[in-house]
């Protein structure tokens, strides 16, 4: 089969690599008919994390069940199935908790298994799925087309922004702004609404995303950064600050961003994987400040939000911006590194 | 009148300064009839935080109100009123939303106020109270003298106890561990208890510490300390960790033991002021491990727990293990600092 490698920095290649099989009798076979590059897949491929040479990448996909393992109850051949973006058997007792990213039998796309079999990564043509049952959540049946961006989102984007809101606990009436005008952030915005924000400050100076922020929910665009976007917050909410900031970057100044927007008592989310970002503790202490987030348990979340979009309630996929061939696969990173696409999905 | 001063490390004084009085309209003048020392009083005692010499020191109290200005409404001469240990108007947007330590127009005890006139502290035999009606808290009417220990914890260490366990967002059925074993880490106990954890893993090895931990509410008490101390917890949940760590120190070998020992999704409550605490951002996002505290709102939580104390159901002031006399304030102080006493009383 086909699938993506990565071979240093600004290096994505699609490679010749071995059809996977099933392996364990928890395993599942799964062809992708959807995959796409996530903004934490640009960390190796910009050389910032360091990555092996010929690494596999790709965490987000959604398929169709062509095999299954003896012992998987849950999803069939035939089954369109979407994959959160880690594996877990869902059973085990931080699984039962809803912190599925930290599964006790658990791991990445990409990586090894415990007994140190290969996993496949997601942005290929075949994935074995380990632990098929923990992992993926089929829908009923085969959806539209048409849904097919929106569910994909469910891997990541859409399940992070809704850790992030759940992070900083929104509730009803919440005035929130959301700092990264990402997929991620988008996300965060249409989260922060479904979880009964009334005020949504989405941070943005990109027309288009500013569009969808809007589309998802936001009552107002700040295009101020840093700084300048602090102040303009600041006067937005009469001086006193937002009751919840959900941080969507994963930098030091988008951290202190967030920090500096909040109201006494208030609330970050957090799901940008942390890049160099200091938390004064002092800080927090004086003003009472509580962080919250972390990798995002998508797999907690899959269930309920796989509902919503099939009852049409969210539409997730509108942060894609790019359709490419997965032979195509090196453009699609370039683009979103370039900030020409938000997300690029990928169709074999 | 007499009140403490500090003139440098260890060096505290009864001195003999100006009465207090009247000077708004908003102000009352109160009779100290009980004060105490403060876990927080000893940095300064120490010298690791700076002072200035002869500064006011002391910021819990109750007593008798023996005049109002013509503004105050809710607090009558007669009246035994219990004073948070930061004054707030208790009007304020911030004080709406229950963050009165951080109230628009509010203060500290001893410092000054924004008009630049001298607030008094708590270690002293009168105090006039800035906007008493935001900042106190009175009884129906005068209390028993034995209840009068259990309505001073109410000042500071039962409402910061409190503040810890809502910051940690302790839930019925938790497992619970209490790090730190002051008056504040025994009321972080009680205060778990009441909010419904099952399991409350006091961290003491302290013997008379220890039976006031259980009397309030410990399950379990462990003895050992650091990494030896979050190996025993680990133990005691089956190596998965406690679903809460109220962290009541402040310094960075209590904030690592109370994340070493969170399970993945946790969550940390924090009131002890931090002394050199960091708090590695890439941990708390790679568990989930959410933080939540600060310097403790006991204003917004003192009418419901002065309740419970009238009502018989807490004890807090179990906590206070030595009574001196005002004049003996340097003893009181010394035998905090050298862990002879927990917390010290003085009366009048």
């Amino acid at each position: 089969m086909r699938a993506t490698t990565l071979h240093g920095a600004f290096d994505i290649r699609l490679a010749e690599l071995p059809d996977p099989q099933i392996h364990r009798p928890t395993d599942a076979l799964v062809r992708v008919t959807a995959a796409c590059v996530c903004g934490s897949d640009l960390w190796p491929y910009r050389g910032i994390n360091e990555s092996k040479p010929g690494q596999r990448i790709g965490h987000e996909f959604v398929g169709i069940v062509e095999e299954v393992g003896a012992d998987v109850a849950t999803v069939r051949p035939g089954d369109f199935v979407i994959a959160p973006f880690a594996w877990s058997d869902n059973t085990c007792r931080v699984c039962r908790v809803g912190i599925q990213t930290s599964c006790e039998n658990g791991g990445w796309w990409g990586a090894r298994d415990r007994e140190g079999l290969p996993v496949d990564a997601g942005q290929g043509e075949w994935v074995r799925v380990p632990l098929a049952d923990g992992t993926l959540v089929a829908t009923p049946s085969v959806p539209p087309t048409e849904l097919v961006p929106d569910l994909l989102t469910l891997s990541d984007v859409m399940g992070t922004g809704w850790h992030c809101a759940l992070g900083a606990g929104v509730r009803a009436g919440d005035t929130v702004a959301v700092v990264g005008d990402g997929a991620v952030g988008l996300c965060a915005v249409l989260s922060a609404r479904l979880q009964g924000a009334t005020r949504i400050i989405a941070m943005s100076r990109h027309e288009a995303r500013s569009a969808i922020a809007v589309e998802f929910g936001a009552t107002e665009v700040v295009a101020e950064r840093g700084e300048a976007g602090v102040a303009r917050v600041r006067e937005l909410t009469d001086g006193l600050g937002v009751d919840a900031a959900l941080e969507c970057v994963g930098t030091d100044e988008s951290m202190r961003t967030a920090l500096d927007m909040v109201r006494p008592g208030g609330r970050i989310g957090f799901v940008g994987v942390p890049h160099g970002v200091t938390v004064p503790i002092e800080e927090l202490f004086g003003r009472n400040v509580r962080i919250g987030g972390g990798v995002a348990p998508v797999r907690e979340y899959l269930p309920a939000l796989r509902d919503l979009v099939l009852a049409g309630d969210i539409h997730p996929g509108r942060v894609f911006d790019l359709t490419l061939p997965l032979t195509d696969v090196a453009q699609a990173y370039a683009a979103m590194d370039q900030r020409r696409a938000t997300k690029v999905m990928l169709l074999p």
